[in-house]
């Protein structure tokens, strides 16, 4: 099996789509629209893309792209906490002399009060990802140079990770969806499983006061949660909206199946993206 | 007066600040906790930083800094389509053999189908930024290099633009709000006008199903419509939300009034962030 994942090589995607699929092909794509691409078009069988949160790609082109690909279902949601580590070249013994310290501008904002209070004085440099940081420390093993990035990197390109866990807020995460053409859902019992979902996009007939709670009146009165809602602009013109919901649980045939009928019949329009497990990762 | 803004130099947030305060003191800083910081503490007056659909910041940073610093009011928002040029150093005549094309990867991304068709095999770079790319353009006048970058960039770095608008889709765009400790609303009569709204936080005292249903009827039957909704964890434990409203309109003195204290005597917090215009912005 192909799995397709917004790149580059040793991203915080990656490192999701790692644990996800262990043994499965792993194909890095330069965009989320590439991620949607190679699903569509049957080159892969599955895709990993940043939901919410991410440093490295702007998540609401994924709700976009959900909108605009209906064939496009969600199979899982995973959750990864945000952990950025201080690593240098192993040829270098220490942190002595540093040089120069390189990553994402993001990470580095996120790391800001570990590097100013321990490298106030070290420059640092922004580069295009934590990744090409960390390969490009890789690739110096002379200079006393110093890349912040994940463990992952770490590992593909050999680095000693000299301090863990830098970042500055404690409980920072970053989630991801597996998306396919298929209606199943994503299973896997070595993961850790921290609930259950339903994925929807709604959009209502024409933008008129209290569209949208009209909408929410149809889950609120089935004792339905949601634990997200995120209103995205329909590219058509100024004033048009569709919703992207979660509502936590599992799927009831009756309840959940009404609900969804009702508001098709009330002339909302509804794009059922899956009934999913959410699992917890490893950073 | 001195102004924050979401930086580096040539960004697509200083394009907007630039528009926003002409002649006014501009101060970039290197993440969006940065350009609250500045302005919680006094070091500056105002900031710009982006709300929606941003290259070069996680915007939902900007939505959990709002709900961190109360102190800190919405005085407008503007609107700016993304659009991306192709540029080369001034000293070189054409693109002719060109030898490699610079950009941050979600502008490369953008521009993907233009590049694909006329600049197939000429390798890409990826840089932290758009601006990034054309700084190295413009340092290294002997080589054929090109950037995917704003039209502030080609101006700031004398570059020149050999083809317009290469972005793949006519609609996107960056939405930027400017905050500040001050109630006062940013008032320009320069810019284009496209309305007016209201920028709430509300968060539901438990997290129960119809919870957010209970608030929006509160709205609903005011007929105070909504154009943005948006939810965010609180990083107090998993389950727990805030969000983020758009009220459209002016504010009315006794219906948007009672509606935030009838929502508060529910025992719902509410941050009203501000009441003011939406201004459209060249790209």
């Amino acid at each position: 099996m192909k799995i397709a994942f917004l790149g580059p090589e040793a991203s915080f995607t990656q490192l999701a789509t790692t644990q996800l699929f262990p043994t499965e092909t792993k194909i890095p794509q330069v965009s989320i629209l590439d991620c949607f691409r190679a699903v569509e078009d049957g080159i892969v069988d599955k895709a990993v893309v940043p939901l919410e949160n991410s440093i490295e790609g702007t998540v609401s082109m994924t709700l976009d792209y959900l909108y605009k690909t209906p064939e496009i279902h969600i199979e899982a949601e995973a959750v990864m906490p945000i952990a950025h580590h201080l690593m240098i070249h192993k040829s270098q013994s220490n942190d002595a002399d540093l040089e120069k310290i390189y990553s994402h501008p993001q990470a580095l904002a996120q790391s800001f009060h570990y590097l100013d209070q321990h490298y106030k004085n070290i420059p640092k440099q922004d580069f295009s990802s934590t990744a090409a940081a960390a390969k490009h420390v890789s690739e110096n093993p002379d200079r006393k140079l110093a890349a912040v990035a994940n463990q992952f990197a770490a590992k593909l390109y050999d680095l000693e990770i000299i301090q863990r866990n830098i970042h500055d807020f404690e409980q920072n995460h970053t989630r991801f969806i597996i998306i396919s053409k298929s209606k199943k859902s994503y299973d896997n019992s070595g993961l850790e499983n921290i609930g259950r979902k339903s994925g929807l996009l709604v959009s209502l007939p024409e933008d008129h006061a209290g569209g949208l709670h009209q909408v929410l009146s149809v889950f609120a009165w089935r004792n339905m949660n949601l634990s997200k809602i995120e209103s995205r602009t329909l590219k058509t013109g100024l004033g048009n909206y569709f919703f992207f919901l979660n509502i936590v649980g599992d799927w009831h045939p009756i309840l959940h199946e009404n609900a969804l009928e009702e508001l098709k019949a009330l002339g909302t329009k509804v794009d059922f993206l899956g009934n999913y497990n959410e699992y917890l990762l490893e950073s």
